[in-house]
């Protein structure tokens, strides 16, 4: 019998054990995210996977913030953030604590993301960026490289959310079976 | 260097190309989902990876709707979708038709994700649940088997929208890599 788990038996962590749980080692940047539902829902995203800071950059709000708090459920308590006032700043510091930084974004000589390949003992930070003009220029130059998602319909790209989605869940995927 | 792709260097197909064009094997079956941006949001991404249906079941919301449109951005017109009044019925036609169907929830004797291995030549559905109920049991049960995302923070699941987005790229990439 396939009987559904109740949330007890799911057995999650109280905001407290998940501060001192071993995090994934991924920062999550998001250059510009203009949507609060985007903010909220990375968040989510990023308590399951247990990663390890999100960094909120330029316009993209902060919590506490009760659009926030409506998709992201309490995660934006469990989950470390810092704010920058832009993207550059958060990759500069990234890069100088020894993080190996990725742009999501669709590029003339991107890393498809089947591809990626991680290296047990590094740190990595993804960028996700605005809801319209994805990652700045500026910022993907200096990335050590960008990341894209194989995108095969009609639409231009997912949403950002989505995007977050299925690169933490790869990165994930990647790091916990190296 | 990285430079941006301009929208037209991206290929992306118009809708009429996209109806031609060759899908992966798989239906995306929403049971009772209830938010609209859920709903849209699982259009755009059925459409990035060619999926070749969405199935709405319930009181799940059909296209044509404003705020699906917001979030599917058209991706609504180019996917196909059904309507069923119950997700039971969307389950059946689909196994009549020689489906293996999966529930996307969590169960006691579930698929990890990672887990998941799919052979070339069947055909799959997955079935996203409402956002506090998750799928139905008796849909759980007429299912072939479960497939869960592990997940290790202190929410007891993800947005269906990004559950919906990390199943359809697992599929997505372990069908086209067979």
């Amino acid at each position: 019998m396939s009987i559904k788990k109740k949330i007890t038996e799911l057995n999650r962590l109280s905001v407290e054990k998940f501060k001192e749980t071993e995090k994934i080692p991924l920062i999550v940047v998001l250059d510009n995210v203009r949507s609060l539902h985007n903010v909220g829902s990375v968040f989510r995203t990023a308590d399951a996977f247990l990663v390890e800071g999100v960094y909120l950059c330029g316009i993209t709000s902060v919590p506490p913030n009760a659009e926030i708090h409506k998709s992201a459920l309490g995660a934006e308590f469990s989950v470390d953030w810092r704010y920058f006032e832009d993207a550059c700043e958060a990759v500069s510091d990234l890069k100088c604590a020894g993080y190996t930084v990725f742009a999501v974004e669709q590029v003339e000589n991107s890393i498809k993301l089947p591809d990626l390949q991680l290296e047990k003992g590094r740190k990595y930070a993804v960028v996700l960026g605005n809801e319209v003009k994805g990652v700045q220029q500026a910022v993907v130059d200096m990335c050590d490289a960008s990341v894209e998602i194989p995108q095969f319909g009609t639409k231009h790209s997912l949403n950002v959310s989505i995007a977050g989605g299925v690169v933490i869940w790869e990165v994930f995927r990647k790091i916990t079976a190296i």
